[in-house]
């Protein structure tokens, strides 16, 4: 399974280190649940949730934090 | 859909870095709950409950942190 | 709406950094939760409520921390 | 009201840190609930509860990676 | 036990950090229970919930910033 | 009462860092829950829920994330 999508955490500008951001910790849930039918179904149920949304979003920041470091800023 | 406004970690300000760090955060939960409608509705329940705010608050507060860094604390 | 008072993360003391980061997190909560007669209410609630305080008071740890990383931990 | 003790992070030893980041947990919820009594009740709560005990242990923690990188992580 | 496979954060690849990741993660909830049975069936449980998904992503996306940081994000 | 064992956060390896950094997380544990029995009571109930077990092992992700650097990672 692919948990770093290209195997790198640099990227070209802040919105592709964002989409990054976000794509990391999918790959991390698919790498716990490894059924990608049982991904959809919870997915239905947290994304009408307001709590669940914050605590999905808490985890891309931390995320994107690691990435945005790794690409020092993109201060270029 | 865009991440990251402007596609820049870069701000001129303090305040202005804090703004950003929230329309961070809001960006996120729009890519994760792509219907505004839905997003509106949820919006309405989460601010009337204190520990939902606070959730909010804490996501805006990491994002912050990067926004910071990003920025050399706006040292001058 | 202002989000960092004085527009500055710099300090004179970690006192004074404290209290920034205090002040840092309720500017948030106003800036999602605009009403102020609203903020009031909910306050009451959740400073009876011990793991509120302590949620609270995990976001001041991590704003502070970006406080004191900007004033080079008041080392002098 | 006093939120750092001694308004300075710095510590000689890392054992002195831990307590001071504990201190400076304790003195942020003094700061959002400023009646003692109050403080004193819901300690008998909180402190019987396992994921109440955790969520403080977290925002110690946290506090302590800020005084951790003030002091150099007392590496001598 | 071993709480670090091979002892050491230093990996040749970001996919490889990542795995690690996520190793470090449960090489602790062993650490803290014990029983591999018991482990084996609040697994079942937890990966079927979506909150608790987030969290353990949670908690991958931090060991992950330490093991990034570690190998200097592998920008080679 | 001992927060930090032998009052420093170098080890030799990374290993001993994992060691160390679920000591840190129970030794603030003891400091607020001060009552021995009653610890090992709560251990039992959180040690079977996933959920406490993930905010457990979050935490002691974040003790390692310190003592990690404080040791430059064990780079050698």
């Amino acid at each position: 399974m692919e948990l770093v999508p290209g195997n790198t955490l640099i990227t070209d500008t802040a919105e592709q280190g964002r989409a990054l951001a976000i794509m990391l910790a999918r790959k991390t849930v698919a790498a716990i649940q490894t059924d990608a039918e049982t991904r959809q179904q919870l997915r239905a149920g947290y994304a009408t949730n307001p709590d669940s949304l914050t605590m999905a979003t808490h985890v891309v920041a931390i995320e994107f934090a690691t990435v945005a470091a790794a690409n020092n800023y993109w201060r270029g």
